[in-house]
């Protein structure tokens, strides 16, 4: 649905008048009275089992496919296997179509998963709630979920982004401020459960975060990708392997992207082209992901997908002393790609507070004789750290002072952020700070699309067919 | 053996002579005649198989423990498994040892591999030639290799260093050349057999390519590193693996440093600690790689192992314009600890030039406002680039203009580098060019140990127990 055009100049004007008061960089004052974050007891009513024997629990779904006509349903079955079929339909307690998934499990040093059931739900039709049921007889649980528009340049959509969430009341609140907004798709960028910080990497905690988040994830797609808390390498347990009960949890839909691995994927909703990049897998020039991306980069048609979104863990902008610069290694690797496939935002969490940076590149430095400092760059990502989800492990308040001229907006609270495309050009975004209990929006800003915004688009193409178009893009 | 120390002063005084007149950079202007790589045909004497029904063939050895007192025996039998056993001794004919191994085999597209044997022979004595025998009946075959002297601070020992071989004359040439310096154990920078660059990704050229390195490898332990050739990964013929061909071929010690994986690890052998890291596998902190890597840099001792050697493919520090600033990733990851360690030298390879660099850092440098360009520091390692073993990729020759000031002496030849380690303080090094199928000794360099080389040690690790000894150290 377009919004009227004066109703968007209006608003446009009223929040640049914010950005512009903000160009200098700002770092929030605000200290929340909560601190730090408690983790909620495993025998709280949060986390508590459906009734029912064998009863499926941790219900969660993902995009199916590359353009939003399937779903996967996963969830997992505590005491025996279970069937692995989904029964769905438009109408409520009408299910006139099933599929069949299959069903997983794995031990990690003392602990024993469930049965992981995954199941795609495919051919489905776009813009249309669908109803779907799971588990036999008494135990047998239903849910629903809304297939995204066809892709389309001017599909509105609006998706949350979430990450580090972990489960401590501050998570709960964020998941529950979330609920509120409307969010119809969360981007996760990166650390979920932190089972990997309790006794033993207790898996007990994978299952408990699952219960947690099932209330908003049965019912619409989160987008994965994959943080160090995920990694689970844990050699004095004698665990070697890498992200062994996420990539069993978690399915992703890599092979529609004709990614090799879940770690590493692209799928488009809407008018967004999303990719997810894994922060922790091989990603220097001939591995695996960086053949992958340099292939799908070339598949964004920003003329169906205007909106180029790209999520990772780590943050390759951070002012943060936390995790400061531990994105440099990624960065070395894709930032002149990222500048010149002009990505219009890249989500990061793993630094627990919030940031936004201007639009800025560094792809001009070079070890010989090249710049060092990060210039603003029209081409540029704008960079967004929401890593401040409300896990155990507390904010990282030590910003480096003075604010560097790259960083816009910081502030150490927990929260999330909304993103609403509207339409090709306009996007509106918010950060949401929890605010002791209370959702507040605090970072707002208007995102110009950086293909679309500029009206010189169509004439510079006309112009120059084989040259990368340089748009005049604010934010 | 100690080299008397009038001796070793005065080739001392002569070489820092030379490296005097080079110490503003030094780019050669030496040009082959030969150009470019000419492969070897497979039906060539060079990849002759040996005589004998499923008779042995491809036979490598490489170090099967930490401290030098096993060997991995492996090879290849073409037609049926065969057996996996080593008769083993001192005295030539008279197998009084034998050991069990194992054998595996993959497939690779439309290539099936061979049955590929590894054999550990353990509990060897130091310094001590053994004879050892494959095969049975009339396809038996013997071979020999020395075992290294004990760990020690002053146990002199001659390293080759040769990278990026491939199966050219020149390969082969390189190949001759090493073999008539004296050098009892090769530290290979990656990039083995090309196998990848062949049809198909022909798995007939790693069988040539072990064929043609077995004058050598059966007879003293070549250190294994991967380079990106290794890697291997083939969407378009439906291989999605990484490293199979490799890892199946090529057995590593890694269990013995307590690495998760065969492509780090590390060995320390007579008075060195040789460190293996891998470019194209995770390398970011909370890794695998990264976690084995700090812990395993606590483990070096230099009061035995004087000598801290780090290998990998994609050189950190390059200023050819091919692969300019692959490095970058790593460099971000592990700079600090290297420089921070006083490793003494860094040889990589994939680059197809020679280049050494002064010692250098660009640790400082800060995405937020800190220095930019490497800077001279005493600390830091030596960055040598082997990447000119002979492949048919030809020679990288577009070296940046003007020479950067990290950059010592560079030249795009074919050749190889030879590390004679003296004592704890001095070790010599050259590196030696094909020179038109001669062997030319070329850049020469003295080099003095980052530990041990400065008089000054003792006095002040009594006085700053806890610090970090600034070493004054020269090349």
């Amino acid at each position: 649905m377009r919004i009227p055009l004066l109703c968007l100049l209006v608003r446009s004007f009223i929040l640049l008048c914010f950005v512009e008061i903000v160009l200098s960089g700002f770092t929030s004052s605000f200290i929340r009275s909560e601190w730090p974050s408690t983790d909620i007891p495993l025998d709280s009513p949060e986390f508590s089992t459906p009734e029912g024997y064998n009863a499926p629990q941790q219900v969660h779904i993902t995009q199916g496919d590359y353009d939003g006509k399937a779903v996967i349903v996963s969830w997992v079955n505590m005491i025996e296997p279970g069937s692995s079929e989904v029964l769905y339909g438009k109408l409520k307690n009408q299910y006139n179509l099933s599929a069949q998934g299959t069903h997983t499990n794995y031990t990690f040093y003392k602990y024993r998963s469930g049965y992981i059931h995954h199941c795609l739900l495919s051919g489905l039709e776009h813009n249309t709630k669908y109803y779907y049921k799971i588990g036999t007889g008494n135990s047998a649980r239903e849910f629903w979920f809304e297939t995204p528009p066809e892709v389309d340049a001017d599909a509105s959509y609006t998706f949350g982004i979430i990450g580090d969430l972990g489960q401590t009341y501050n998570s709960l609140s964020t998941l529950e401020h979330y609920m509120k907004t409307g969010g119809q798709t969360v981007l996760f960028v990166g650390d979920l459960s932190y089972a990997d910080r309790y006794h033993d990497n207790d898996g007990n905690r994978w299952d408990s975060w699952g219960r947690l988040v099932e209330r908003s994830v049965a019912y619409q797609p989160w987008i994965w990708s994959a943080g160090n808390h995920e990694i689970e390498y844990k050699p004095h347990l004698g665990e070697f392997s890498t992200f062994r009960a996420y990539i069993h949890r978690y399915a992703t839909p890599h092979v529609a992207s004709k990614s090799n691995s879940p770690l590493w994927y692209a799928v488009r909703r809407a008018s967004a082209h999303i990719i997810v990049l894994s922060s922790y897998s091989p990603f220097v020039k001939y591995t695996p992901q960086w053949l992958w991306l340099r292939e799908e980069l070339k598949q964004v048609d920003r003329e169906k997908t205007p909106w180029l979104i790209v999520l990772m863990h780590a943050p390759l902008y951070n002012s943060n002393g936390v995790h400061y610069m531990e994105g440099e290694s990624m960065r070395a690797a894709f930032e002149r790609w990222l500048v010149h496939y002009k990505v219009d935002m890249v989500f990061a969490g793993h630094v627990h507070a919030y940031e936004r940076s201007y639009r800025v590149s560094n792809i001009n430095y070079n070890i010989t004789s090249g710049n060092r400092y990060p210039v603003p760059d029209k081409s540029a990502p704008v960079y967004i750290t929401v890593g401040d989800g409300g896990n155990q492990e507390g904010l990282a308040s030590r910003f480096l002072e003075p604010q560097p001229e790259y960083s816009a907006f910081r502030e150490a609270s927990y929260g999330h952020s909304v993103l609403e495309l509207k339409n090709r050009t306009h996007a509106f975004y918010n950060w949401i700070r929890n605010d002791d209990g209370k959702s507040v929006p605090t970072d707002h800003v208007v995102f110009h699309n950086q293909y679309w915004a500029s009206n010189t688009r169509r004439r510079l193409k006309k112009k120059q067919p084989n040259r990368q178009i340089n748009l005049i893009a604010t934010y």
